[in-house]
This record gives structure tokens, C-alpha cells and sequence, in this order.
């Protein structure tokens, strides 16, 4: 029983790691569609997010079927309640890359930002697909460093995401009113995108260190 | 034991509405500290997010230790796995009130949004008052019409989010960046407060009725 049980731990793993590798490539080609404007790519990653969605709900399905036979208790039960939580946060971060590429399509054959923030965007893109990739190998590997680093990502991409905002809210700003409201929503998806891979991070933390940090 | 076990769901339950009366309250002062630029109230609301922060993970431990000591299975199961889902739905719609007032503290003593958008958000936070004393109703009551009146006022927010950016992107729009940047964000907090209230009326749903919808 004890060994079948952690065969199915196993399997939730190895599906979370799934889901964060759909997520990686999601972000890797929203970022991509909305840096190059290009409505094809952009069009895969929202068609895609399907594929999330449902990896979500299977994964759902299995681990609370897992409770319901297995019936674990203390450490095993964290795991399993911290992969519904990791499963949600993930869904929600192809949801953000949808919404970055869905950003590219409405603009084509426009480009979402403005010169003048071209090169914040393209640090935000890079920031967000490197979380994505520490994120996959967190979940892989249970490796603390990595979490510590996804931390230290999220940190500089508040500063960029502020920056954006002094930006556009500053006097030398020259975007017309798509532009800002492009720039506000883009900037947003980056940084929410980056706190739910923070979150996901401080889970994997709580589960080896067992102290508990607030779902931010 | 079976009896100790319902005590405990309601237990859960009681929680669950006691944490939708803050976010009630939350979203009440926060529209309205918006819709009157009153610093004050805006205050309040960021200053007691923290109970809703506490609630919820309250919550979850409650909810988490239900699991170890009872070992719930089917439809009990399923109630439990439901309250740490719709707990962290209501944590983010109280994330998502505190966001509305900070965007009134940022302002103050100017209006968030020019003159020209001021009915449009009104209504939207008349809606999600609305949508939020539904909530708290749909969970003491579980009365299934009320998810359903959620999902149609969702629908008219939807409707209200696509008029912001219509109007800030459209040629008489006379705002400063400043109000593109404001009613961009604030118009999305209000419609994603709403769709967690729509994930959370699923979520009950799907417990009355056995159906599986996608968490949105």
C-alpha cells in the first residue's frame, strides 16, 4: 500500500513538472509572439492553453482521488493539498501567457509597446521564461536554491514592472492611449505571471522546511 | 465520529461565510472610497486584508487537519477540497478590493477616473457589491439561483470592462496617461473580482450537482 502510494505521489510529481513544462514553453512564445509581433505564434500559445487547462483538471482529479483512497496523513497530505494549490497557480500562469500573446494578436500588424519600452518588455520577457524554467526544474528536483532564485527574479521584475509605470505616467511620455493601456495591462501580466511562480515556490519551501508562508 | 465530522463541515462553512462578509465589506468601502476618492476608507480597506489574509489561512489548516483526523471520502471528500479552493478565491478577491483602494490613495485628492467613465464605474461597483453579498448568501445557503444571478451580473461586468477600453481607445477620449493607466487597471480588478465570485459559484455547483466546470 505504502509503495503504491508513493508511486502515485510520483505520478502527481511528474505531471506538475508536465503542466510547468507547458507553462514554460507558453511563456517562451507569448514572450516571443509579443516582443516580434508575431500572429501565428501568438495564435499556438492561445490555442495551447487548452492543453494547460486540461492537464489542471486531470491533475485535480488524481490527487483528490488520491486522498480518497489513500487517506494520507501529516507530511503526505501537505504534498498532495500543495499539488492542488501548485496545479491552480500553474493554470493561472498559461492564463497569463494567453493574455501576453492575446496582447500580440489585437495589435498585429502592430507592435504591443512603444520603442521607448521595447527593451523593458524584452527584460520582463526573459525574466518571466527564466522563472518559468527554475520553476520546472524546482519542481523536478526539490532543489531550495531555485526557489531562492525565482525570489530574487520576482524582486527585478517589480522594479521593471515600477518602471513601467513611471514610464508611462512620466512627462516625456509620448504613447498614444493604446500604448499605455498595452504597456499597464502587458506589465501586469509579467509581474502576476512571476508572483504565482513565487508562490508555487514558497509551497515547495513549506513543504521541506514545513513553515508556512501566506499564499501572497 | 460521523456526527463530530458535520460539526466540523460546518465549522468550515461558517468560516467560509465569515471570510465572504470581509470581502463584502472589502469590496463595499473599496468601490466606495474609489467612486468618492476618500482617502480614509481607502485605508481601512488596505489595513484589513490582513484579517482576510488570516482567515484564509485559518482556513486551510482547519481544512487540512479536517482531512488528517476524519479522512473524508466522496462527496465529504470533495466539500473539504472545495473550501480550500473557494478560500483562496475569496483571498484574492479581498487582494483585489485592496487593489481598488490603493488606486484611490495613489490618486487622492483627484478622482481615479475623468468624469466621462465615472457612471460606467459606478456600475461596476455597484455589481460587485452585488456579486459579493450573493457570494456570502451562496455559501450559507447553497440556494443555486444565486449562482446562476452571478454568472448574468459577471456577463454585464464583461460587457461594462469591454466599455472602458472602447472608450479610453476610442478618438474623443481626452484623458492624460494617467487616467488610461487608472481606468485600465481599475476596470480590471473589477472584472476579476467578479470572475473569482464565478469560479467560487461553480466550485458550489459542481458540489450540489456532481458536474465538473473548468476553474475559469
Amino acid at each position: 500500500m505504502r509503495e503504491v502510494f508513493q508511486q502515485e505521489l510520483r505520478e502527481v510529481q511528474d505531471r506538475l513538472v508536465e503542466m510547468a513544462e507547458f507553462v514554460e514553453n507558453a511563456i517562451e512564445n507569448a514572450t516571443r509572439a509579443f516582443n516580434e509581433s508575431d500572429v501565428s505564434l501568438a495564435e499556438l500559445v492561445i490555442a495551447d492553453d487548452r492543453k494547460i487547462d486540461s492537464a489542471a483538471l486531470a491533475l485535480d482529479e488524481l490527487a483528490i482521488n488520491i486522498l480518497a483512497r489513500q487517506q494520507p496523513v501529516a507530511r503526505d497530505l501537505r504534498i498532495v493539498v500543495s499539488a492542488l494549490r501548485i496545479s491552480a497557480s500553474l493554470e493561472r500562469m498559461g492564463d497569463l501567457s494567453e493574455h501576453i500573446a492575446q496582447l500580440a494578436r489585437y495589435r498585429f500588424p502592430e507592435k504591443v509597446v512603444p520603442s521607448s519600452l521595447r527593451e523593458t518588455f524584452h527584460e520582463l520577457g526573459v525574466l518571466d521564461v527564466a522563472i518559468a524554467k527554475k520553476l520546472t526544474e524546482l519542481l523536478r528536483t526539490e532543489d531550495l536554491k531555485l526557489a531562492e532564485e525565482i525570489r530574487n527574479d520576482d524582486d527585478r521584475i517589480d522594479e521593471l514592472h515600477v518602471g513601467v509605470f513611471d514610464a508611462v505616467l512620466g512627462e516625456t511620455w509620448k504613447g498614444a492611449a493604446v500604448d499605455t493601456v498595452d504597456s499597464t495591462l502587458a506589465s501586469r501580466y509579467h509581474e502576476r505571471f512571476a508572483d504565482h511562480a513565487v508562490t508555487i515556490a514558497k509551497n515547495i519551501q513549506y513543504l521541506a522546511t514545513g513553515e508556512f508562508s501566506a499564499t501572497a
